[in-house]
């Protein structure tokens, strides 16, 4: 069978799946859940067995110890993830919630169902962790997935696939609805792509190259994270103490994830309180500064370049500017910024009301971290990524990102003239 | 200047715009709506004679009666449009509300901020009324638009953004907040699909073959509305006459109406006590029916075909299909609908539920008639067309539907650990 009828054929199958799935009680998506935490917390030795096979040939194809690092599962990891299924059939269930029930002039009353979106594919790199997290989001929210991860992890993800398929044949729910391309072949991608009406909407999990991959390609709708470009921006009315402690945070906490602040953006009048304990700070924490004219000639660094403003560093690197108003601030961030998450630090209620309304961010923080940007920070429980997208839904995406809402109209008859 | 750099130009100025509008408060949208309505209201005159060039172009270029009656805008036609406008004008408007903010265990509140998308392109065919409705609803959701109508209407819709913007002028607010593509060349129409990062959204309003193109093309987000075949289900559990009202209704209300009932689904034990007065009441009504092999023998009626359960009639034809159970009905409708709007007639409260749950439709409707799929009949307001897409807004796109929702965090210096 062609590669594109076969990933078609299994769509078809997801979506038998995903529609009986409407029938299942919360209740029972939660056993399934409870049912792959236990089978894979009885299988680690097999798991552990499986993923070698698969480090060997990453140390054969010479991936980087980075890679290396993130591809292997050891029993920690494994318990790790099973407790994160645990985490996830113990999140409050959305599905079937009813809201804005109200009544129209018409007589019958109009209200808002929230319902899964129906079929989700997956598109993910080397790490098999993901297989398990995004197979128990899509279920706890009542869809069904067909997960495409990395071939660097193609029996890593096979046998935990298995392992959830085992645990769902004790169960009252169709095994399809978690699915797994078993070919590393990329034209898979393409065909899950270009499945319109097949598949509902495509979530790429993986670096900035895979990310732009299928959003240029994609002929679904997708749920995508791009970059994290995230501004702290300290105001003329910031405490200090505070200012340093959460920019430095925010840079520090840790360089890799995207919400690591990349650039720092200071009010002109905290230049004498603020700034200098916190380049001490950074220098003592070995981060490279870079920075604009104005501060570069102050402290002696380097002239951050136009490009700087617009980088995700992702390392132990910062760019600072100082601006001259709230204003400057919020432009800034909304034209170098990758709309992820921004936070100001001040104490003056105006200035906070027009930073939460005018920067155009996923997530806009006052007086914390952005290094907090995290579906488990926000009380969301685990997220499958984090969105940059304006439609359908901002910041991490969990359970109820992945989850829609219909229409429903309740009546007794009436008919229109 | 090329078409695209033309395009890519407007489309910063309008974010530009989109960008100050977010600084607006209510009562100046509010403001800039009536001052919208009250230039049109006084230019009744130059409206009509721009018009009058179109319909001009129109005969001489044979357009259909059909069409040049959309065309046409008369005083009556215009004074409807400045009622609207004034509606919209009045709706409650929902930039800035705060929801769902809790504290977290960290100690920082998190909520959700409804805000605007931003910059909002729409592209529509030969009505000239749809370039006032939908820039009054982007402009009450406090967004920017890019209106791109159909050559037809070339003089009308340049007239109306005139005045639009010269109402603007008189207001606070940013004339960029309504631009208008003033070129009937097509690849202006390209450029948007691909213009990613600087419009956020299209919408497509018109015929099947223009949602499409647009659908197909497009590399930036897309709202759309494709069919709306729509089913009327009368359960074991209906009362007969409501059945009776509500599946005449949906049908003969008005046909052209994408809520119009195209297929009527029946419980075997209804056809002796429901079908023959509907049949006679359609045959009267001038409708013509096709039927699935056992109605169509027991009525002489020609039997419908495989094609006709996945058509969108939009004419006074309807195709009708007995059913032994609910969950027939449900696998009827969502296999061949389009996820539009489907009603079930039924008494029974666990059929009510079971058809709520199960149908995946933007609207499911109990005992009420599917031509009653309208953003007013929801108490959603005006509307820009009704999505049947899967994601960020399912059924009629009012104010609402044009707006999404940022996480706000706030904090009291926090800092992660």
């Amino acid at each position: 069978m062609q590669i594109t009828e076969k990933i078609q054929q299994m769509a078809r199958q997801s979506r038998v799946a995903a529609n009986a799935m409407l029938s299942a009680t919360a209740g029972e998506r939660q056993k399934a859940l409870s049912a792959i935490a236990e089978v894979i917390e009885n299988n680690v030795n097999h798991i552990v067995a499986a993923n070698a096979a698969d480090l060997k040939n990453g140390e054969a194809k010479q991936l980087s110890p980075a890679l290396l690092d993130r591809l292997a599962l050891t029993p920690q990891r494994i318990a790790g993830m099973v407790k994160g299924v645990r985490q996830v059939a113990e999140q409050p269930d959305p599905i079937g919630t009813i809201t804005d029930l109200a009544v129209q002039p018409r007589g019958f009353k109009v209200g808002k169902m929230r319902t899964p979106i129906g079929v989700i594919g997956i598109v993910y790199e080397s790490r098999p962790n993901v297989t398990v997290d995004a197979a128990a989001i899509c279920l706890k929210s009542g869809n069904a997935c067909i997960l495409r991860g990395g071939s660097e992890a193609f029996h890593s993800n096979r046998i935990l696939v298995d392992l959830m398929q085992t645990a769902l044949q004790t169960t009252a729910l169709d095994t399809n609805i978690i699915q797994f391309v078993d070919t590393t072949d990329r034209e898979a991608v393409t065909a899950m792509l270009e499945a319109v009406g097949l598949i509902d909407v495509m979530i790429p999990r993986g670096g900035k190259s895979l990310v732009k991959l299928i959003s240029d390609k994609a002929k679904v709708p997708v749920i995508k994270h791009l970059d994290g470009i995230c501004h702290v921006y300290i105001d003329e009315f910031a405490r200090d103490k505070m200012a340093v402690d959460v920019a430095f945070n925010a840079k520090t906490y840790r360089y890799g994830i995207c919400g690591a602040m990349e650039t720092l953006l200071i009010h002109q009048r905290k230049l004498d309180s603020v700034l200098p304990e916190l380049i001490e700070k950074y220098r003592q924490k070995g981060v490279e500064l870079l920075a604009d004219k104005h501060i570069a000639e102050r402290y002696d660094l380097p002239l951050a370049s136009a490009e700087d403003w617009a980088s995700e560093y992702l390392a132990a690197k910062l760019s600072i500017k100082s601006v001259d108003s709230l204003k400057q601030a919020i432009d800034h961030i909304n034209t170098y910024g990758s709309h992820h998450t921004d936070a100001i630090i001040t104490d003056n209620l105006t200035h906070q009301n027009e930073f939460l309304a005018l920067v155009d961010s996923a997530s806009v923080m006052v007086n914390t971290a952005t290094c907090f940007a995290d579906g488990f920070e926000y009380g969301l429980g685990a997220e499958i990524g984090i969105s940059t997208d304006k439609l359908h839904v901002r910041g991490p995406v969990g359970v109820l990102g992945l989850t829609t809402e219909k229409m429903i109209i309740l009546g007794n008859g009436e008919i229109r003239s």
